[in-house]
């Protein structure tokens, strides 16, 4: 299929990372946006409830039923876990699909079940499904049909751990993640702690240690170890819209010091388009990658020769959601990588 | 010159200004960033003053003297006025130039000295520069190879005005313009009151009816007219970094009415890719126009028949500066007008 | 009744403006927060819907009809329009009842159905009650006992208009306020505009020259004019929560200029403890009456030599809300009008 | 001294502390604020550099030399480290002083070379002062005539750090200390990286495991300990004026598990009136706060039985700085404790 025009669908469109989608695909050279739904919006038009995309002819708001996936290339499904399995059931098998829920990040239905409190109900489909932190699943990826796109925590966070964790120099025990987010990671979803007035000006953590991206972090990082992690993690609301920091206290296998991290993450990252390991004492800031889809990261020293500080950022709409997806559907699609997510952090 | 690549200089590279412009150019598709001098950071690379611009490969920072501008097509100029004159007085004759400060927008020297407190010193430059408001002026436009790009208030207020003024149904006197603006427009100049501590959560007016922009106003508003118009130009400083709003209250000519002007700002941009008028009871949002060049306008009515309430609203950095700068350099330069500016406004 | 003690309940007391009346009161040297409902949380203690407050031993949230108003010598009405008269009318007569809402500001029931578009049906109240903008109604106040506290543009606007317009020097037509205001002037409602997400970094004027609190300036200046005043009114929803500025464009009647204007100005609030003139040329900001009662304004020259600039802030929930409740409850009560007032502003 | 008035000095009074602890006097029952200096600033007025303090009359900013100090008995010095010692030095020896700057809060003057870079000056001095976090040195502090105010990320952490060293139920080795801070911690230096523009909606951490702030730590955590702790310390910049969160991994001793931990806190606060164990689950937030000198903390379980989470929250300028200051002068005069310090947080 490669460089020829895909079409695609956007369902679940009325939200931050679909208004995200389509901000990055209508500047995307190969791919067009044919359908868009919205259950609650079916009628309206995107401008409507999106009106900084004022000036776009885009198609339509729908209902999910009512777009005909037989003219679509490839899905993006932005809708909130539980439900996403159940639609992404329905769909046509030709469809690429790819998933921004939870719904198929997790390979054990134990551990869907444990973290989000249900059955998993299209085990068929989870077994179908590849992780896609594209980076680690780059070569694998274009096997699959249907994409679970990262969490925007795992993605901040693994995307430093991993490398140390293949090459055995990581310890399992501790890895501690304190990780900060703005509030648009929590979706367009109308609560009170997400006003104005109660975010502006203050900050608190939440889900102390019981996160949901808990199952993701243990599943992928224990993959990459070898063996099961003991993952504290805490996250953070911070008042800000978008941008994420995951700083990471770990301690190296004996044997390894820092360089030897830095080396690795270096070879591993070094010829990465979006993922880049920063000049020694450089600190990564949300304000760099606000709006692109980049990640930054860099590694310092903690209290004694094995320990290790890991810091990353990202924009979560971005690499920690709809970038990161673009990413992956360009390789389902066989286009090159970066196509279409190339601009510019917006500063200030 | 159309369609070929066009080689660009960047003068006083180390402000917002300098960098939204590498933003855009560095994705523009026929011009390519070529030199870049900021003397106070002379030896420095961009990402050492700007750190989210690392991930290119851009020329380093010199002097304007190290300049070869033999070598280059395009010159923005993006120093303070005063400095601006002096250094544009230097450049070869070859060059295109478009001049982000205000030394050449007022075309009557005595209005410069009364603005600016100081004598003109490049007349001769003046009489040759276009006031670039792109929309009113790109007939004229290819024919100059001095833009004087408008500052951001009067780009704001004078999209809404020129329309009814040139048609004869503006009143000259009042109007009063009532702007608001983030701090980005102040540059990034290191100054106690655009401390964070200092901005954030809190606004106030300034240049209470004696800004410096009053002058462009007077002069483009006149022009349009064909009369002296009595001004009130009140700006404030908002908690945001970018975005402007100008509500702007004024008076129909007898025997027009609210619907005659829509009518004729209908017309006036109906098929403007940059400035929009928005559907009757529309208010415009800075929102919807973050990092775009998209200006947003509407118009109510006021307390009686012929008094009009004109909005208008744009993100300042961009058709409020280095957005309409890029605009006027496509059109300088024979490519088509919308060329690396139709990016979707960031939002959330 | 003064200097005894008395016993407060606040009626609704979930929103910003119930929690900003325990702060104040919670500290002042004659009155006791003895009663708070909130229908909606009835049974919860105020720290479960406004954990600042976890320090405190504050009676529990019940519902209105259980607050035993026999104990109580002041209630403060939190509710919104509408439903506030309903509330009050069943309330015990020896009460003395400041009203936060919008239900007895208008004298004219036609006013009313125009401004809130249904009946008012409670007009007996209406009646009773004083518009409590305590400046101007200081005299008159201890010999009610139904306040209507002024809406918080209406205060902003109406403190610099009314010396000018009562001394005869303002003219009725034009009157242009544009007015701009953190959100928390939009209450704890559950919106989606009122999301972090939706608010932060941008900004909009809304409800263009039909905002219900137009009622209320008509009604007040239109009293002070002893004419009907032509008004022009825009207000700005600003990211920022507290905070108001109105910036006021007028003109002085024949026979007088700015220094008149400001005289008057001077001899009205040079002993005010919370209106204050600011120097010549000082422009008032927000960041000076963060969290304290105070209202800043100066007078600026206009376009010609009868045309003024006012300008005013407030803290919207200070001055423009609470803070002026309970000024309104000192002079009810007999005790000096600045108690539990002269915290100073929260700054940075 | 007790419940007569004091006369207080505030030396380097133009800066955030110094406005803060103005706030807090000038409604102080027993204090008196006598003088003013700031060197830069000598013949204006703190209205001049502090607009928000307009409606009081405060004594003229004056040099430190210009104070006499005779008149004093308590001076608060707001001067940087390194000039602090050098100006207390010179202070006549009746004064008690309360020194917010680093200069004496390390007891070992090599430690002070290592964390500052210089040598002290003043090792006389530094041998009579008390490290003045208030709720551990509370019986000590009315000994002492020169008391050196805590950080604020050492006040943010030692708070629940330290009644589990003390009674012996935590370990040496790991403490993590994630830290995150408002800006006005930075105080108001004009640096660049302090603009409006460069801070809101992004974040950083900054000096990773080098902060000077971890002398302190290491200090008073190692005497509490009785032992040299293993101390990671990362402090991040959030986007808001106020409000700082300590996120603390660490270890309890083998024999004792959360509830112990929990159980001891509660033991140690459960009287305090400004520092508090919230309820099981609750998770502080700097929004309950802000304006506050309340510190509030919780203790959460870790990845395993002996891992544990402590989160801890004050306002820097309150708790961290100013509030403090004022909460150990009045124990320094005999005054009850929470004298002037009792206001509400500012929520919204």
């Amino acid at each position: 299929m490669a460089q020829t025009r895909i079409r695609c669908a956007i369902i679940g469109a009325s939200g931050y990372t679909g208004a995200e989608l389509i901000r990055l695909l209508r500047s995307h050279p190969h791919a067009d946006i044919a359908a868009l739904s919205a259950n609650s919006h079916a009628g309206q038009h995107m401008q409507d409830v999106f009106p900084h995309l004022f000036y776009d002819t885009l198609p339509p708001l729908t209902t999910t039923e009512a777009i005909n996936f037989d003219d679509i290339d490839v899905a993006f499904c932005c809708l909130p876990h539980a439900t996403s399995q159940k639609i992404i059931a329905t769909l046509p098998k030709h469809l690429k699909i790819i998933d921004l829920s939870a719904d198929f990040r997790l390979v054990d239905a134990e551990a869907y079940r444990h973290w989000y409190g249900e059955e998993h109900h299209a085990p068929a489909l989870q077994a179908e499904a590849l992780y896609g932190l594209t980076e680690h699943y780059r070569t694998d990826l274009p096997n699959h049909r249907l994409i679970a796109n990262p969490g925007c925590y795992p993605t901040c966070s693994l995307l430093p751990l991993l490398p140390l964790a293949k090459a055995g120099m990581l310890e399992a025990d501790p890895v501690i993640i304190d990780a900060k987010s703005g509030v648009s990671g929590a979706g367009r979803t109308i609560k009170q702690g997400m006003l104005y007035n109660e975010v502006s000006e203050g900050m608190t953590a939440y889900s102390v240690n019981h996160h949901r991206h808990m199952g993701e972090l243990h599943q992928e990082l224990g993959l990459a170890l070898g063996a099961q992690p003991s993952i504290t993690f805490v996250p953070h609301l911070i008042p800000q819209k978008r941008g994420m920091v995951a700083t990471i206290y770990a301690r190296l296998q004996s044997g390894y010091d820092i360089n030897a991290a830095r080396a690795q993450l270096h070879q591993t990252y070094a010829n990465e388009p979006f993922v880049h390991l920063m000049p020694q004492g450089n600190v990564p800031s949300t304000h760099s990658v606000r709006g692109s889809n980049h990640c930054l990261i860099n590694i310092f020293a903690g209290s004694d020769a094995r320990s290790i500080i890991l810091i990353s950022v990202i924009d979560n709409l971005m690499k920690g959601a709809s970038g990161q997806a673009v990413q992956n559907m360009n390789l389902l699609c066989g286009f090159p990588e970066t196509e279409g997510l190339m601009g510019s952090a917006l500063f200030p």
